[in-house]
């Protein structure tokens, strides 16, 4: 293994700043790593490991030459205008906004659920949505079970999934609010210190907030399961790290609450924590800054004779959106892509 | 009129304080009013209008000698104590605990939905918890339209649900949270800042909590729909007043959300705000304070054919608790509840 050529673009935002301190605790096998963000934040120095990296603008193809692997995470926008030019330099690009994950030709990817959507990628290769991959995972599980008929989920989304300013503001929002103060919501529509915002992203025509039917779309797409039965309501709560969800599935035959919690616990990604009489259940708090998703308050659902009711939680910005990413680059090292690659392709990355 | 003696248990509580500023509101013909806490309280003066009430310990049935209606607002163990009291000494007790709610001969009323259940009570009323009522209300307006066939509620309930003390932890612990100390929680189980805690009270067998439990059991109750299929995932959410709902409904035939938004809009106490493309929808900062259950994000389930989805708030110190209460106080006097005991039990009362 010689490893890979990594350039992270937006590089300085939450969600890259924790995509490189994962490529160091993973171990990461890059042999070189180049970091992009926007002309504000160009000319910034980064510590990665033992290195000082300078971030760069992305000028053109050009600055993606020699990379193997683009990680993209910052706006649609961005993604929609850089993409194209990394996969035109050969390199792969990981996708963490919501630009490509429904093209058909682009693998929507959790690579405990649909590793082998990876092969036959056309250069870009798309993350679900940080709420979206917690729970496709846990239908994963309990798909081995029985059929999946309908999902009914509700969130309880943390501010990082916003980005930087969001957190920001929920910090300064909270501390004037102690102090009687009140302060104008920016990176949301309406205040979210101690206050809940049942608005993620913009309405569709049907009622639903595209952060909703982002979840019904991709979820149908990384299960094979075209008409999954879905709805969600997506809430903004005011917490810093970690998405969480009431999730309630209705499957094609009756699976006791022990049988999932069996399903789950085997499940790679997964971790049951679920001890009612301990009172210890998944928590955003506790979970900050972890890798797996949570499960507990596995229970049958009362209203539904094929019900189960469960409560979901996993760090947004690791396995919702970092984590995901690298994984999905490692299961490509170890699919051989870029020997494979390298060989083939060789010169066309000269251009 | 010549207005009713009312007294108040657990006057200096959340509850407590906002229903004397409600019984002021609403100019409630409060002939006298006698203030009731526990002994830690006892000796504390309360302005209430332009008067100044002693708050009292209670000592015992002659403690309500004189009172038409005793409002308790304590927990269970106080109301399972003292509502047989107040009984004896010839008062109607209006409960805001869960001790009698589904006792078969005692009423659990929302004035909107089932007043006529306060015929025949016993001397004892109960109003629901403040995650059922506005639930029922928004059920009993659907179900003009359609049999309620399903109910799949996710909640996200304010601090103030627990008590002043939980309110000043939410406080204090978020202070502390800002400047990067931890403050050990009290009022709950596990710190409430910055995060949200799916659980609610005590587990029950069936894996529910005892939060969730009610809003099935009070809901069958309060609706006379005994097997109503609903299930509740009650979770806390770092927000000083008010609770919301995300609600499912899954009803005999479907219902269009335009129905829907007209039989509510119709419906006494609630109120329609829903204007996604003014990003206008309920939400508690903004209902702190008022009256109503306000609805919104009304749209057609996608996951079900004859399917509502929709979000609810409503002021749980108010309409969730002290407003339901004197609403209650008023429809007896409206039934002449009290004119006909003066009349038939006005010797009994000076026992």
């Amino acid at each position: 293994m010689q490893g890979v050529n990594i350039a992270v673009v937006g590089a300085t935002g939450l969600v890259g700043t924790v995509f490189l301190s994962i490529l160091e605790e993973r171990h990461f096998p890059a042999r070189s790593l180049k970091l992009f963000a926007s002309a504000r934040s160009a000319g910034k120095r980064v510590p990665v490991g033992d290195r000082t990296y300078v971030v760069e603008e992305v000028t053109g193809a050009e600055s993606f030459r020699g990379m193997d692997i683009v990680f993209i995470s910052a706006d649609t926008g961005v993604s929609k205008r850089l993409a194209p030019l990394a996969v035109q330099a050969g390199a792969v690009v990981i996708d963490d906004s919501s630009a490509f994950r429904m093209e058909p030709d682009v693998p929507l990817v959790v690579p405990e659920v649909n590793a082998a959507d990876l092969r036959g990628h056309r250069g870009i290769i798309a993350i679900p949505n940080c709420s979206t991959t917690p729970l496709v995972m846990v239908l994963h599980a309990l798909r081995q079970a029985a059929a999946i008929e309908r999902v009914v989920a509700a969130t309880y989304q943390s501010v990082s999934g916003t980005g930087r300013a969001a957190v920001e503001e929920l910090m300064e929002q909270s501390r004037a609010a102690l102090e009687g103060r009140d302060i104008a919501p920016k990176a949301y529509l309406h205040p979210i210190a101690f206050n809940v915002l049942p608005q993620i992203d913009d309405f569709l025509e049907n009622g639903y907030t595209k952060e909703e039917w982002k979840m019904v779309t991709e979820t149908r797409k990384i299960l094979h399961l075209p008409d999954l039965a879905l709805s969600a309501t997506c809430v903004r709560v005011p917490v810093k790290v970690c998405h969480s969800e009431a999730v309630q599935v209705e499957l094609s035959k009756p699976v006791s609450p022990e049988e999932a919690r069996a399903l789950l616990a085997k499940m790679p990604g997964v971790r049951v924590l679920d001890e009612p009489e301990r009172n210890e259940y998944p928590m955003p708090r506790l979970l900050a800054g972890t890798d797996n998703v949570y499960v507990g308050r596995i229970r049958k659902d009362a209203s539904h004779p094929r019900g189960l009711a469960m409560w979901v939680v996993a760090d947004n910005l690791r396995k919702g959106a970092a984590l995901n990413a690298i994984q999905i680059a490692e299961e490509l090292i170890k699919q051989g892509a870029f020997q494979a690659k390298s060989a083939s392709t060789g010169s066309a990355r000269a251009v």
